[in-house]
């Protein structure tokens, strides 16, 4: 064994994530690191609690990000607010949702699943019914953006029907935050997570979480222990909140978290709005442009995800080789179909730094070269 | 608010990590982001994977790093490793001993714990007298190198006893891996994990972990699923294992794990019993050092880890006051004492990069000034 330095290359990230990342956050990732009880590193971490709850619109004190990636994030939402026996109403229209209900079984809970099609949205009317069969229901559970299908669903009608029937809510904003409209706060979100690496264009590795404040007194009454000690906010909770003396918990990935406060000092300096309108403006330039190509999407237009564009596969065309192609030719990469949709479906991401111009024209070019 | 980039001071980091980092393991960090299923980062990790072997010194199949920091390493291996019910003898020495009890409880197992003190080598007689006294027991867990007291047991030994036992091992090396002599395959270690922010000297937020050809037979048996989903290593497998073929668990944490790759190579390019000869080194002369101030070490001169010196604070000296100095008017971190040792005692580094001479020389200097 003769190991080298490893040099990537510099390629331009289309897929599902991660994201496209820009120079500033690269480059704050490489700056020295300081203890993790620094009270310059500890001021920061203020600061990018504020920026967070900023880019989820909440007010929550019990706003941070989880020290691993967003896989994580979903399941610190599950352990820390359930316990052994409770029901959980899963609405599942791909991937991820079904990764909730793994996540409520490992809990000792019961899922209960509310199932639409791939590619389309979560109905909030079968969410109704199944609240109504079964009001010993707790929490509700559900995907705001899809990642496997690209398919956006309404949250705020979603999280209105939970609070009607006296559940909380756990949602995944993996690939929404930063994206498209999120308002915790507004919409009655309970508990959240997101992931560093889609719209908020820093490297994978950490998750953004937000428990509100009937979730924090839902966790403090619990009577069994969280399951997972690395997870349990309670404990993590003594390490960013406390004001003046933090006590330590584990170490704090310092220098992924320099990223993640640049990102979202961009994400502020850009404003939400504007980060939100910019999507959808670049998602429109897509669709003109694949259009053209006679590139169909597998989501109906109003239920569609700006940021994450799944298509139909042409037909007669082979999946891997037009992927590997862009990769090799182009240094461009895309993304497979997941799941039901693996070999059906390209996944183009336009997240967070991802969502301009050249990328689409590069994009478009290149497609219309190899096809 | 109105966020800026932000820009931390060099800080010479002499606590119990993060360590110093080589500019080449920062520089690694802000190369371009690819994807996490790019041909170029899966050779990659193949490599990560090869130089772990070397770290650890096995060969073990299962070998990798947890994308996440050493607590989540610990959970990653009581989680896959132990069922309800099942009994481990835990010796404990020190924070992380109990920390390892906490995973055993909420994994649903029975923690037995042998317990020594604070700042001592773990007896292996009473390891011993335990096993007969709990023949039903199934693991033997304990810390190699006690971060919280510096202490460093006989890790060689107390293996051999559980093996004699017919009981699987489970050892912290979050301190140990790269320090001093670590021999996974010929001392029998069933299932280890470490960190990436200690004497590997890169940053904090990953965790390598190796388990034994006995310990996945033994997660194979399994009747429970794991608890946690995103440490579940027969999912978490399929990605790092796949030859060919890999299949996406979570985002693995890219240009993190480019920094952990960097930090490998140079310990690779060092040679390991180099590596553990430097930290010998260059512990003797920080204790020749604190002799002359007379400052006295925590734990008996044979079960001294040279990367962790935790020494007693001088009297009369308030300990808060010299560290806010050292760390204010020097830009040097030392550790603070933690658990029983919390006022009491200082804790110096000296791990991975951080092991060097002018490291010394700017305490020794620095102490000499303000005490």
């Amino acid at each position: 064994m003769n190991p080298n330095s490893f040099q990537p290359p510099r390629r331009t990230l289309m897929g599902p994530g991660p994201s496209d990342i820009s120079d500033r956050v690269l480059s704050a990732l490489s700056r020295p690191t300081i203890g993790h009880l620094d009270p310059l590193f500890i001021g920061m971490m203020d600061e990018v609690k504020a920026l967070l709850q900023y880019a989820f619109q909440t007010k929550n004190e019990m706003t941070l990000a989880i020290s691993a990636p967003g896989s994580a994030g979903m399941e610190a939402c599950f352990v820390n607010l359930l316990q052994p026996g409770d029901k959980v109403i899963v609405c599942r229209n791909g991937v991820f949702g079904s990764r909730m209900v793994e996540n409520v079984q490992r809990c000792g809970g019961i899922a209960v699943t509310v199932d639409d099609p791939w590619g389309r949205a979560i109905t909030p009317e079968k969410l109704e019914e199944a609240l109504l069969k079964h009001p010993d229901s707790k929490f509700v559970a559900f995907v705001h953006a899809e990642t496997s299908t690209g398919a956006k669903s309404d949250a705020k009608t979603l999280c209105a029907i939970a609070k009607a029937h006296n559940c909380l809510t756990i949602v995944d904003a993996v690939t929404s935050l930063g994206g498209i409209e999120l308002k915790v706060d507004e919409w009655g979100i309970d508990a959240i997570y997101s992931g560093s690496q889609k719209c908020l264009s820093c490297v994978p590795g950490l998750s953004p979480v937000s428990f509100s404040p009937a979730a924090v007194e839902h966790i403090k009454q619990r009577t069994h222990k969280v399951q997972s000690w690395f997870l349990d906010q309670s404990l993590v909770m003594d390490y960013w909140a406390g004001e003046g003396k933090r006590s330590y918990h584990h170490t704090a990935p310092v220098n992924a978290l320099y990223g993640l406060h640049e990102a979202l000092v961009l994400l502020h300096n850009e404003g939400l709005e504007k980060a939100w309108a910019r999507h959808q403006h670049m998602h429109q330039q897509l669709h003109e442009g694949l259009a053209l190509l006679d590139i169909d999407f597998i989501v109906p237009k109003e239920e569609r995800l700006p940021q994450l564009n799944a298509v139909h596969i042409p037909n007669n065309v082979n999946d891997a080789e037009v992927r590997n192609r862009l990769l090799a030719e182009y240094n461009l990469e895309i993304g497979a179909g997941l799941g039901e949709l693996a070999g059906k479906a390209w996944r183009i991401g336009l997240m967070g730094y991802g969502a301009r111009r050249e990328n689409i024209t590069l994009l478009l070019g290149a497609l219309r070269e190899i096809l």
